[in-house]
């Protein structure tokens, strides 16, 4: 079952409430939020308080992809505003294993984050401990940008180490997913994919959404 | 002419769009938007797409108070989204000068913040650059805090500093501002009165800046 999680980071932050709406009703299986400091990657996009104001105007899963510093000293405010799953980057927790654990003793769904260029041994430790795995084929910080081939490689690589432990672990991807790119992250192992531009930049959310499900 | 600029940190996040409306009507000047980055204070508000998504939505200017580490990161995003003032703290801005004059560069109005701790001294080598002066009147990083009468000391302090210099800045407050404060702010010797909670929590927006402004 391939799930599709728009992000709303290439929604109208003028409307977020309705963004939302918009993409449940178009068929979404997550939403996708991306929380950017301006210190891990350049810009500042929104924090706790976007969670807590959508978080009446939908019943998907919030699913907040922390690309921050110091990720450990947000997860609090992100459980108190009604977040479902929280990600943090691997290059950016100094204490991963007890990160991962404080966003699973509060009852989420906790995902570990890897950029392009970060080898995938650097998971192992934590692996058995997530829920999913966020591979990024993008570098993160801006929405609208080219897929990274050479990611893929990276997701066969999380797929082999998820099957030979025999884990229930989900590979997700962001960054450049649209209905082509998709099929191959799909090909490679993932089972949930992130996409920005190529739905909300869409005539038709359902149909975009439809399209990278595949 | 004292100025009401309220801030949208307490208006809904899901329709920020019909928040800044909503103000405009009502009689406000400005619309103050606190940008935080989960390091300088521990929370992430939001960053430059929202002063670009409520920028068509409004005709008064966008007043952009930079809660960061390394401000000047920062400043080239909110010039390109439209931004109509930016103020950066003193405690924060290692390159205070040069921060200041790109922004007044770009054709901003520039603005120094001071927390309320911070010695107003800290402020003399760029107050004649520098188009107002902010005094937090809280310890910033979230809304709906208590007034620190103690910065009524400090608004007076750089009322002195202005006068004495005949210098064309004001004064901005933040923090803890409502119709009974702001009395104390203006006649310290403040001239824009910025208002979160005191406004967006009142019944009638209007009424509520009205009473502010006095």
């Amino acid at each position: 079952m391939i799930k599709v999680a728009p992000s709303i980071l290439a929604g109208d932050f003028s409307e977020m409430g309705k963004v939302v709406r918009q993409l449940e009703e178009a068929g979404a299986d997550w939403i996708h939020i991306d929380v950017m400091d301006g210190q891990f990657v350049p810009p500042i996009t929104f924090g706790h308080q976007m969670v807590e104001a959508v978080r009446p105007k939908t019943d998907l899963p919030l699913d907040v992809h922390l690309m921050v510093n110091d990720p450990e000293k947000q997860i609090e405010f992100f459980v108190q505003a009604g977040a479902d799953c929280i990600s943090v980057h691997v290059e950016a927790a100094n204490h991963l294993h007890k990160t991962i654990h404080s966003i699973k003793e509060a009852g989420l769904k906790a995902g570990i984050v890897l950029n392009p260029g970060t080898a995938t041994h650097t998971i192992e430790p934590v692996i058995a401990d997530v829920d999913f795995v966020l591979q990024m084929t993008v570098n993160p910080g801006f929405g609208g940008q080219a897929f990274i081939p050479s990611a893929l490689e990276n997701i066969k690589r999380i797929r082999s180490m998820i099957d030979e432990r025999q884990l229930p672990v989900d590979i997700q991807v962001d960054g450049g997913v649209n209905s082509k790119t998709a099929i191959q992250c799909i090909q490679a192992g993932a089972t949930i994919l992130v996409a920005g531009s190529a739905v909300l930049g869409a005539q038709d959310y359902g149909e975009a959404i439809a399209q990278i499900r595949g």
